[in-house]
């Protein structure tokens, strides 16, 4: 990059995926170099980005840094992101990265909801980092907070609306009346739900968003196979007659406290909540998540948890925490 | 602490101030020893706490770690924690702590808002560390937020209600009607005001906020004496009146942007806010801050954002991010 002798080496990022959020963090490490220099404390070089289809032109990404190898992109890179969803190949592709010792951001909440222990420890053993910021409520910032601001603290309780398709369909029924069924529907055509909108309408969406966060507050493990799971699928326009006659507003609560015996217990499920609660005023696609610890009483953050940008700014920042790790090594 | 050989060399903390918040951190380091070693990486030793009257007992806090001295205190410390309060001699201890090279905690808002790029300079040429979540609206992490989970983001403006003192004054008009001069006395009566509430009043408490997390947020210096103030002291049962007649809420609101030269721009000012902006909807001495960013959209934290145990808590968290720091020296 320079043929100053002691200018620092690049931090080498391989990105693998090239969709909404990786093109959008694409644009920025390219389009904003001099931004993440200064905050990584030496330049950032975007190796390349694997793609399914390189020949498809994907806007603001140079066509030569596509690659559809993502392999051996990542083998050379200090950071590895990954932003291409599912189960495989991005497992290997992360375990290989940790196995290397290398840094790796990921946005894969199903990945690190039922990996996350194992994944830990590869990333220990081999001194390697796992950030994911991005997997839960993409921009709002839960991770760092629940596992950094609050280090000095004892988180008591985590309780929030961290799903945005349900939260709209729910804010559609309940305020403006929409029967049941036809929400459900409307939020898929404005693209709310995904083709198959499984995850998001049976909470599996949500159950993997409170383990992950439950794991980061308390350090144990938190299975995703013991959240107890009830979605909204089985609601009926009866269930939301009985919240409005109630006073209160139905909602998809996901929560997590630990019992006596300091076991996790974590739920996701419709719950009819009084309408002062701040979870019940979400709007739309709105996520907030409460966290409750014994010193600093309840604190609240509120954004948009879904979303191409929103995501990619996570990743981004965890792409530079990444590179502050890496230079420490 | 251990004849283990390889046992880690405790971090040795030094407290500064054993009022309220300095009370909460002793007992917390004291009675969860385990908690913070594990969250340190190694023991974490309170040397001692200096307090100006040795001979008044202090809950929680056995009579042998009180000390007159902070000076001597404060020279044996990895980590110095201010929370003394006031210009001197909290500046001079902190300012031979970075010195010597050492990690400062403060929660002392009017000094890092004058003194925070003196103090910055010292540290970076000390190798030294000065955190200060505590200073900006307490257990609320909103400087971590700004610093870390938005630095791949770029934050473009800052807006909040970071002063709960005067908003439970001004909702106590505007919710219940109390007339305004009794609202500010039945607010020092509960202790919300200050003995002395100029601080609050005329909004100096919210500038020295706003500064602090303008310089954060851009990294440039934000002088407190340029920021744009007017504090709630001239307000009249008048505006009250007339922000109800438009429908809206009459609050104190900090704000910060940057003009197109690069500059902040930085205001504390009294603001009638549309009833369904949610700056509006903050309640008696709650607070709450929206960073608006490029990528991800508005990002709101709510919370107290003052109480000796919220500050405590911050306090603590920074304690131990110092903890982690020292360690990577």
């Amino acid at each position: 990059m320079s043929t100053h002798p002691s200018a620092p080496s690049p931090l080498r990022v391989a990105l693998l995926g090239g969709g909404t959020v990786g093109g959008a963090v694409a644009r920025a490490l390219l389009g904003r170099a001099d931004h993440y220099a200064q905050r990584a404390g030496r330049p950032v070089q975007l190796l390349g980005v694997a793609v399914r289809d390189t020949g498809r032109p994907r806007e603001g990404i140079p066509t030569t840094l596509l690659t559809d190898d993502p392999r051996a992109l990542a083998e050379g890179a200090d950071v590895v992101v990954e932003v291409m969803g599912g189960s495989e190949p991005a497992g290997e592709l992360i375990e290989a990265a940790l196995r290397r010792g290398a840094q790796v951001v990921t946005a894969n909440k199903q990945l690190v909801a039922r990996r996350g222990e194992e994944l830990h420890a590869l990333a220990a053993e081999h001194g390697a980092g796992l950030h994911y910021e991005a997997a839960v409520m993409a921009a709002v910032p839960v991770m760092a907070v629940v596992r950094e601001s609050l280090a000095g603290d004892e988180v008591t309780r985590i309780r929030g609306i961290v799903n945005g398709s349900t939260n709209y369909v729910l804010d559609l029924v309940g305020r403006e009346g929409v029967p049941f069924a036809d929400a459900v529907r409307q939020a898929g055509e404005l693209g709310y739900l995904e083709a198959d909108p499984t995850e998001d309408l049976q909470g599996l969406d949500a159950a993997a968003k409170i383990a992950i966060l439950a794991r980061t507050a308390w350090g144990v493990p938190a299975p995703l196979e013991e959240v107890e799971v009830t979605g909204i699928a089985d609601l009926t326009d009866a269930d939301f007659a009985d919240a409005a006659r109630q006073g209160g507003v139905l909602k998809l609560v996901a929560s997590a406290e630990r019992d006596t015996d300091g076991r996790v217990r974590a739920s996701v499920r419709p719950l009819i909540l009084p309408a002062e609660d701040p979870l019940a005023q979400a709007r739309g696609g709105t996520n907030v998540v409460e966290l409750e610890a014994a010193l600093a009483g309840p604190v609240r953050l509120v954004g948009a948890g879904a979303g191409g940008d929103q995501t990619a700014s996570a990743v981004l920042g965890d792409v530079v925490r990444a590179g502050l790790a890496a230079a420490r090594r």
